[in-house]
């Protein structure tokens, strides 16, 4: 009973910081996506292509990178001249809406532009943490088998979108996409599936049009109640 | 304060239970092995051609599964024909020495055999939870990266032996074995690091001679204890 309660506190304190993130990004017309993932789904890799591409068009861009330790991610990012900030959460598991806060009292999201979270790696803990985003992305890639979704369903539960990453190496594996489509399906009637390569590039451009329908639908706030 | 508490209120409690654990397995001479790793890194597809090598050389094997949902790995397991135990920890991102006991009453540990435990598919929870085994094996994929060693600390530092696995993808990959070694000793100098494929078998003779060797050292108390 008293890790139940403890639960329930720890989440009642995380939706408030969440509602407060959200009443902010809404604000300031920051369209926020939450990208999550086990360790070593090409996130990084898949942002960093993201972000080049997004610059070619204009618009303000920010990162916030989590990991339990280092830096590497961020400075990945920082790379491609956008700006990052790198939440280290130790012990943790996942990002929460109060670490959000704070990274954005060293880094303002950029008003009127897509702010990118890059989760710690991990199909369990970040799942059930709002910190305010607009959508949430789940990459699984081609590598971790077909069976995830059904693993780890409260993760692919929550997605709006499934990139399916590392697509240029289903020819080396024993890999079916249509079954992860399908397992994606039955915990997840709801969720967009794409197939993309963030090292070829291949799929891009659905991924990038999926950003920018979702942002029109989903950021400016002024449009919707006007 | 009191989320520190709780945390240390939580590990006391499973130190306890670890401790009951490793002392039953003290008295059966079961050796116990504590597979963990990232979803996807092929623990499941090692443990079945391991389970096949082993069964070849005659001795008891066991398996306790641990995933989030679903009794999948268990039945590939037990289509071995090694009797398997799945443990669905829910919410939870590793398993804990009670769910081990709770397990062990379902199915016992095979007296003066090897027990081998797959954890929860995940790079941060299972890292801090003595089960009471005699050795912790992290598998890291090829396809992962380099950089999971500093990433993901605690992991690699708890790990006695971290297997190398999906070797037979390296010539598709940009992955560089050396860097993914260096970056092990920089967390943890004293784990043996070795290179396997579950699919080929490349690399198994090292890893079964490792498993030979370490129980040897290990498990029979009264060798050690004359």
């Amino acid at each position: 009973m008293r890790r139940i309660a403890v639960e329930q506190d720890i989440m009642a304190k995380n939706g408030r910081a969440a509602a407060l993130n959200r009443d902010r990004f809404a604000r300031e017309r920051t369209f926020v996506v939450n990208l999550m993932s086990s360790p070593g789904s090409g996130k990084t890799t898949l942002l960093v292509r993201t972000l080049q591409e997004l610059k070619t068009r204009g618009g303000r861009l920010a990162v916030i990178e989590g990991d339990q330790q280092t830096t590497l991610d961020a400075d990945r990012i920082r790379a491609t001249g956008v700006p990052a900030v790198q939440v280290n959460t130790g012990k943790g598991c996942h990002l929460d809406a109060e670490m959000i806060m704070r990274a954005l009292a060293k880094q303002p999201a950029p008003a009127g532009g897509t702010l990118f979270i890059e989760n710690v790696g991990n199909l369990v803990c970040p799942a059930g943490f709002d910190l305010g985003e607009a959508k949430k992305v789940v990459i699984a890639s081609v590598t971790e088998g077909e069976d995830k979704p059904l693993k780890y369903p409260d993760m692919f539960a929550v997605a709006d979108l499934v990139l399916v990453n590392k697509v240029d190496l289903v020819a080396a594996l024993e890999f079916d996409v249509a079954t992860l489509k399908a397992n994606v399906k039955r915990v997840n009637p709801k969720a967009t599936v794409l197939e993309v390569s963030a090292r070829t590039g291949a799929g891009f451009e659905a991924w990038l049009a999926w950003l920018s329908s979702s942002r029109t639908v989903t950021a400016p706030v002024e449009a919707r109640v006007p």
